[in-house]
């Protein structure tokens, strides 16, 4: 039986895969897609020279002199300003002089240092708002302390920002920062959810005999939502050529269709027929790994924009593992990302594993930590059809092909799980 | 200046949050959120037993007399059904019959082993449907070979899922398999934001001399969205007690209120002050920890519901740093989970560090794998008002209290941002 390596399959599908294309959207709205742009800043940050703590603004002079001359009594110094965060000073400090500045207020001019108002003590005077400030004695004070001078975090015109950059909380403060108020960002992918087999029930109903009910689809339709994709719910289909037609053809509006079931070697897998006929043309079929094998990919671009079909096994584990490695990456491409492989994770294995037969096996498994070793431990698990493996697995643990027994402590790849 | 330390302040948010009512959702709305009660099975899985690839099932006696009297000459057997899946077998096997069966379908009564079609040929007799299938010379077939037995994953009345566990994708194919359409799930806890400053305007403004944009709110906003809550956008009050107090009674309706900044020690640092007035009880203030020292953390128990009220430090790091640390582990709570700790990364210190001070450092950072070995790398950073090193980290590497040097390749602890 042909089947091509998954590093293929997955180069297939990020070169069929295209960036939708991108749109401006309030930056709210950005949350969990890609840049579309490059962010150049309109503002410097910090806008001007500002205390980093709450205290008093001064000229460092004024300490070293006192300090060259040996004295040990406290400096004393009158208080010319109170300036807080969002107010501006108005008075240029001069030699005896302090300014009381709160932390992000900017600096009156000549300052060159704050001091903690921990350090000082208040001398007021009855009636008189401004007064003297009395500094522990002994205090080393230097030019640049406890203040960051204008545009050291970012230069106006600074690029802080690359296309193609997930948007994450940190971004979406960083964009209200440099005045981003709404951004291009790469589109947003509909993904249509197809299940087809005569066995299938609605999750609501109870299976009669020979019947099972459709977990797939609910699954997938949560994973690409957790992918950060729209979805189009298409339900179950029986395994009949006009009906797989018909809603093949509702679901090429998506712009990725995924069929569960129907692409295996039985005398109801209709799917890569039907799909032929409507125009569907074929990338991939079947790819060297377990479960997933039956896996076909193809694209429809014969409409107003292309739509990729991704026709998955119809057991949950294997569907999962495709959607896992080569959705994940349609997925990114479409939404402007570089498509870039989730990262392998080395791990040592908790427990013995015999690997055996032609294809990689992507065998569900739970990483933890154990000091500073990272310990991947297989669950159990009956095959492509039991979801319960993967209910408790929280990553794949890859076995290479051919036959080998992998002794407890040995180190191999793991992926986590994407969609969590 | 006291503070308490990181582990018991998480002691204290654990303590005081509380488990949100549980309520009943379709299974689709539970996506994101944690079970509040065990399931069970309410039926076998598989429901019947069931062939495991596309091809024939047969009495492996049938073989195994064969091969006992060293016949070299392939099986032959007469095909007496065929069922897909959906379907139900109706002739139970007798010695010398097969019935063709597709992946996923019960098997007839009698048959113990499937072989795939791959290991047959049909001999087709002209206009006759049913024929007789011929196996592959010398072929060993076993007892439940390609098959599973009904049950063998799941029992019916078998707990799947405990309450607590997460529901993502997986779990949500698992509840659909097990007939749970509608699924009790902890509370959606309400997230309130509000930013107070005198210096702050909002992002869509130019900031004037002595003002900066309000980066915080939107961040914070995001966050909470990111962590699974909904969230309320209570916006930018200034440094005026009246004004804070009525925005603070506002943020009252929601089950978690974060305000950021007012909670240090300037003069217009109002906010524990009006958080008193209004009756939230303070639990604790300033947290050993850099950046994320200001923390303030109470809760108001006087109205129909709690709420947690955190006061976050003004600068955003030091605010993102206490909403990971703390304002998750109040959430997990609030929605059902068992609240322990994100569990912490080793890793290998890219490069030298140089620690000092009385509290532990979170430093923004990146992770990577080299070969078997995770990496750290600690991302250039300004301190806790500057964004722009956020964005570029996906974890924090902490360095533990007291001034000491890091060489590369020590192996440090790191968490990674829970929301991205």
């Amino acid at each position: 039986m042909f089947m091509i390596a998954i590093e293929t399959a997955l180069a297939h599908v990020r070169q069929t895969a295209r960036p939708l294309p991108a749109e401006k959207v309030p930056l709210a709205d950005a949350l969990g897609r890609r840049l579309a742009e490059d962010i150049a800043s309109d503002c410097d940050v910090p806008p001007h020279d500002k205390a980093l703590v709450d205290g008093y603004a001064v000229r460092s002079a004024d300490f070293q002199h006192r300090a060259a001359r040996e004295e040990p009594a406290a400096v004393e110094l009158a208080v010319i300003e109170e300036v807080t965060a969002g107010a501006v000073p108005t008075v240029p400090l001069t030699s005896g002089h302090a300014t009381r500045i709160m932390t992000g207020a900017p600096l009156p001019p000549n300052a060159d240092a704050v001091v903690m108002v921990e350090d000082t003590s208040w001398q007021a005077e009855d009636g008189v708002r401004l007064g003297v400030v009395r500094f522990r004695a002994g205090l080393n004070v230097q030019p640049d302390m406890n203040l960051m001078r204008r545009a050291t975090s970012i230069r106006r015109g600074q690029i802080v920002l690359h296309a193609g950059s997930m948007v994450r909380p940190a971004e979406i403060g960083l964009l209200a920062e440099v005045g981003v108020s709404q951004v291009r960002v790469g589109g947003h992918p509909r993904v249509a959810v197809l299940s087809t087999g005569n066995e299938l029930v609605e999750m609501g109903l109870t299976p009669g005999s020979g019947q099972i009910r459709n977990s797939n689809g609910p699954m997938f339709l949560a994973w690409a939502k957790r992918m950060g994709a729209a979805t189009l719910d298409l339900g179950i289909v029986r395994d009949h050529r006009d009906a797989i037609q018909g809603r093949v053809k509702e679901g090429l509006a998506a712009d990725i269709l995924l069929i569960s079931g129907g692409v295996s070697a039985g005398v109801l897998d209709l799917v890569p027929h039907v799909l032929q006929q409507v125009g569907v043309r074929e990338i991939f079929h079947k790819v060297q790994l377990r479960p997933g094998r039956p896996l076909w990919f193809g694209i429809h671009d014969e409409g107003a924009k292309p739509t990729l079909v991704f026709g998955l096994p119809g057991n949950p584990v294997g569907g999962m593992v495709c959607c896992e490695l080569f959705v994940a990456a349609a997925l990114k491409r479409l939404m402007g990302g570089d498509a870039a492989e989730a990262p392998v994770i080395m791990a040592s294995l908790a427990s013995a594993y015999h690997q055996r037969g032609n294809r990689p096996t992507y065998h569900p498994a739970k990483l933890r930590m154990e000091g500073s070793t990272t310990i991947v431990e297989t669950v159990a698990w009956l095959g492509s059809s039991d979801l319960r493996a993967l209910a408790e697995a929280d990553c794949w643990a890859i076995f290479p092909p051919g036959e080998r027994h992998f002794q407890p402590g040995e180190t191999i790849g793991c992926r986590r799980f994407m969609a969590r």
